[in-house]
């Protein structure tokens, strides 16, 4: 179960209020790479963790930090709308402050319906979507789910501090972003405890090779049509990452038949002509002139 | 642009339809883990391809299979639909195939809404969700969703084959698991391409170091309360895997302020009281007796 | 911030594990009614809680104590999703348990997805939807707000009781039970604290009752046709709850205007005829013969 | 304005309640071929109307019939959900009459969150989704959509009708399939008025001809690759239904460039190695070995 | 079933038109707090209704004038799409007045996807969703959803009346705030006809007390960690609103156990660590070093 | 199975790169109007299409085709946010150009999720929804539904085409509103060759006449309370378009009963007074006295 205190983890100052700042804070909060969606990965998987319980506790230990730190962004989202700024104010050339700020870039919806405050949506006004919280039951996909919310996340936050001069802002994604640097180094450190590429490749290693068609299982199918270069690079040739095999560059090409579906059962309600069959429809059909010409289009 | 034939790219072949089947392969189609995802994804990333254009390259090549993944799908789900087996008929105890086949678990919208044939749904009918196409512009972090992508839909597909008998299903995933095999070397190769651990962290590694609190970079906060044992890995002592900093332990304390908000604007419509403050609300206060004895619940 | 311990707040215990109940559960986890919900809500009530600190602090508790009943309900999910009930698996008919279990009723995206563990969706399996987290800014908007997530959370949780038989489950949906109560209770007890129907009506209270169409304030309006008897009842006649005026009844009938469009502007492309206006349309419109005789229906 | 009266537009009768039947009437409620949509778009394109006011008057007259659909299906799912048939018991082989029914293939949250009534949903629980109301603002397209919608709307009543054998229910699906065979003659008689193919294509004819590449306005594009028989038809030769071009087929070629986009402003936090271009990253690639032969996968 | 004639409730005035405020009132058509919203909900609510049937009819009645407040803010939204005020303009410094209004905050799917009309979504182009129409089932569980409802709609309502001079969007406002008046009124007034809190509460009211866990159903839990200061009112000492019970304030503690899950099913896919337990995982973990010193971060 | 080359179906050039335009673009690669809908829709009927393959070749070209506009309207956002164009810097005041450039109406996640790139999402940031593909399994309801796509799409782009002056980009409009008017026309010609109206009307034509209630499917029923005009038209008389009817106007009536439900089963949890049934409650009702004069508001 869980417990709190009133202080926050990290201080949110916010020296400047700054309207469009609370907007484009919001993808942090409600975002796919935001605060509630890694708060509620972690901890799904921490609740559906089977297996060594030390990797539920280290989850569990770090999705609680992050119900902290959507605490704090939505801090900083309501004391970004604290005042009208004179800036926004006069950009706006009206006396009503909200109004200058929403036509500032103010998300309408901070005052509309949460009256100065932060939403649990992001930064374009789309609410949070619970199917981003990913917890497979596979403890290597799922670190390296947890990699890839911190890569975005931390991408994120450095952006958003390119938007903002704001001190008090800065600094509190200067913890944000040096938290998820841990963050990421944690989940690949699980994966390091693993046994790195050749202990957990192909996720699930539980899936025994020899089921899959290991003839197409490290080769490089390029799809481009004659003409075409494909790419070379470390996927192209040489060993294969898990040991196992080794890389192949290999020409697209059909394996399968031409796919042929039963005509429509009567219950379907097609068109009767569907159920009839080809015939019926053909009636029209001519010899076509084929244009290759380029130049056509000039 | 782009180009096709009138084949599939492996051999897709339905031994004994099972309308049942059918939904659950919707989930490889539509879900989060499934290939209309991963087909946007990588042509996504391909197409916002900044950087050197090699990337560009190999996304365009395998977002273009992942195309003919779809396909193989979609084909698959319409020939699960034909037929009504004999076992769901009798099961169902009742004379029209089709209610048989929506009461022993098949999707009613494939045949409500689809007339028997595969949705961009999930295997519970959610629409597929464009928010899951991550393409973030960073490389690195891309490559890492990627694998993530990956490994949950290889993780998909080995489920799927424990839910079905039929030989020619089980060769399509055999197929299609062997496929995930390399595409999550080919994602990680291009993270080893670009320097593995200590190359591409802390991602983005355009970031300069200095600017995060470096403090905080490398602990593992544990949040648990007073006699919760924190985990020890990997990830609480040693050197850190972008070689930067050392691991630590370390109790998760406030370190922040406790938040104070200006009462709401007038233009907010809070309540009166709010507007107030803190004594228009209060009378009725009065002292508490607290019970901390856990019995009291016996 | 926010801690743990890595104890539930009350026994979770699963002493016949059925699938099926996983999938029920569910809905109190990622539905409209469930625990994602008000666990966000209250907390994103708190932290944008602007007036007196009392609500504050009493919105950061019970939230806090939200996040440990998500943990129950999701360890109730994975523990009902262990072993394969010999009833599920006879009535199947097949070899396969989790095969009968998904025909069976399971949701299989917990197979599928989680393997075996709860997601962040309902019932039905729609993702959980950040746009259900209420937090208005006006504290006695958000009280009724909360009593109605209590109110149908605590239907719920009694239409789950009817649905086992299991006495683990039982016991634990008892103190889910118990615990709405308490928070509808405490919901309302602020109401009371800010003077009940008369200190709080209209909500918002700070809007002046001069600005608003003071006449039909108090009126229930019919909008039945003619021979519709409107209902009649404490809503209809007597002084209103607010002490501020009388109800009445009346029969609704237009005060405004028939709207008038102006004709689509040339850039809005809407057809030629659009722009010309309405002789371009009407050539053919022909004397109708009006038929009112319900016989013919019949 | 809008009045109702107590009485349905047609009569709804259930016979022999079936919980299973009362989800999939929730497609006509609330899926995209439904009954809310069609209401609230017609609606919608009359509120939103400008030009000849005829059709606003002709699409509120429809709209305010189809709020009168949705209330009778909502009444057909409330009826369905009344009693628990023997066979649904029989077959559950539980003495619980509702977990029989869920388990039979009902919508869970028909009971858990509507306690025995219609949802704003789907038939699997998808809540009914705004976008799907089309009101473009050109009467032409906003036509053929009205059409799309009671086309896929009566297949849907169709493959309900052959899913129950309720007399009571097949009467009400024999009169709304009635209706919309009307609504679609309605909507097509419109766009007859506005003068056919000739006087309304292309959609939008207010767009001058002359301002599209005209050259490929008529042309349909093979893009099968070599040995790939592209389709001829009505499409493919003969003058086009809007009398102004001649039908061709054409064999599709990039008329565009390779796209090179710049490379990532340093703000947008790549990785650095995009920020210094190709050569950072190449160090590793090697010749590859293509391999073509498809027989290598047998 | 239901009628209209062609007149509006009340007069839509717009006097200078603003594309900015048509994109703020698509809050009260298509938003969480708007109109479709409630329309749908007292409708569904009476579709829905099982009891006493004076309710059903009040349900219909209002959910009937609810369908003319969206057709009013629908037609303001219209009106205000007119025009292209100088203001605007000059402040876009442009020739092209659309470009003008969408960059002065103007939703641009009203131009792009309406032609200048309004749409079924909120203030932030998020389609409206059928998930917030609440019909539980439950009589008083309904009415506060209404109450709540109504609140925040006329929070909103009182909003939009700040973020306009337009005497006659002002007008119409006042308007619809008076519905909104009564219509709080109006729930509450059924709660106090079902016998208050005292009547009602806890809801659902039919649950037998005695099934609920009784001992916990008064207490309010602190879940703050020592130090932290619980908050007192009249929700922790004193009789309870329902006059059962006597508040009490209680520390949270964990009457619960550490939740122990089965290892993972081999058909799960988990990884094969996970299958082999903990032993396999934690060769690496080695002692680590704790920090507290919270002057580390300084 | 699907191939590319490494060029683009038409030139894409940006003259003066404009973020606000790369903000409108989203809207016709993830809208409800655009490239993506298309494109899953044309390729998801070719893959469940049953009956005559000819449709299924012509589907499986154009939804080919349409990847490559994904392609096109993708490159087009990447080079409309290159640069901070000068005219957005000056209006911004900031020295910032992201900052001006979101101001100015930039969608903030092409920055913040993606640096600087496309999204699958609309142009007001809503994610790109599976549930628009329409793939219904009749042949004449699925041309009109991508006539209506087609329709929607044209308009949109024309709309486009408005709101940008750069040469580049007016040209690549140029060229997909002639694909769009082709792709109108192709879809209309098979609804020729399918007999036209006559041939498909009713859809399905599969359905037997003589199931339907005939007596109404000719009907135009007008739903106006007493004193408005219903409309005439091609509707409302003469022979219907498919030659088995003729048209009447005639005033709506109900022909059904009014609706009685059962009381609530106990295990719905309602409330007491629903079960005990009307008395309960109708205690407080009084005789209402009837306001009608319509000056009451004045």
């Amino acid at each position: 179960m869980f417990y709190h205190d009133n202080k926050l983890q990290y201080t949110v100052r916010v020296d400047t209020p700054d309207p469009r700042f609370a907007r484009l804070l919001q993808q942090a909060i409600g975002g796919v790479e935001g605060e509630i969606r890694v708060m509620l990965q972690y901890l799904f998987q921490a609740w559906g963790n089977r297996g060594p319980t030390k990797y539920r506790d280290m989850l569990l230990e770090t999705g609680t930090e992050e119900i902290g730190h959507v605490e704090m962004l939505a801090t900083a989202v309501a004391l970004n709308l604290e005042g009208a700024p004179a800036s926004l104010q006069e950009q706006a050339a009206t006396t009503n402050p909200i109004v200058g700020a929403i036509m500032g870039g103010m998300d309408p919806r901070q005052y509309l319906s949460a009256g100065m405050a932060a939403l649990a949506s992001d930064a374009n006004g789309v609410p949070f979507d619970g199917s981003h919280v990913y917890a497979s039951g596979n403890i290597a996909a799922d670190m390296y789910s947890n990699v890839t919310a911190e890569a975005t996340g931390r991408a994120l936050a450095c952006r958003l501090f390119e938007l903002t001069d704001d001190p008090g802002m800065k600094d509190m994604l200067r913890f944000l972003i040096a938290r998820d640097t841990m963050h990421q180094q944690q989940w690949l450190a699980v994966i390091e405890e693993l046994g790195g590429h050749k202990g957990v490749l192909p996720i699930p290693n539980s899936f025994p090779d020899s089921e899959q068609v290991q003839d197409v299982a490290y080769d490089f199918f390029a799809t481009g049509i004659e003409g075409v270069e494909p790419p070379a690079g470390r996927f192209t040739s040489g060993p294969s990452l898990d040991g196992k095999g080794e890389f192949r560059l290999r020409l697209a090409q059909p394996m399968g038949q031409e796919p042929k579906l039963a005509p429509p059962i009567p219950q379907a309600y097609a068109q009767t002509e569907q159920l009839l069959g080809a015939d019926a429809m053909s009636a029209d059909a001519t010899t076509s002139v084929i244009t290759t010409d380029p130049d056509d289009t000039k």
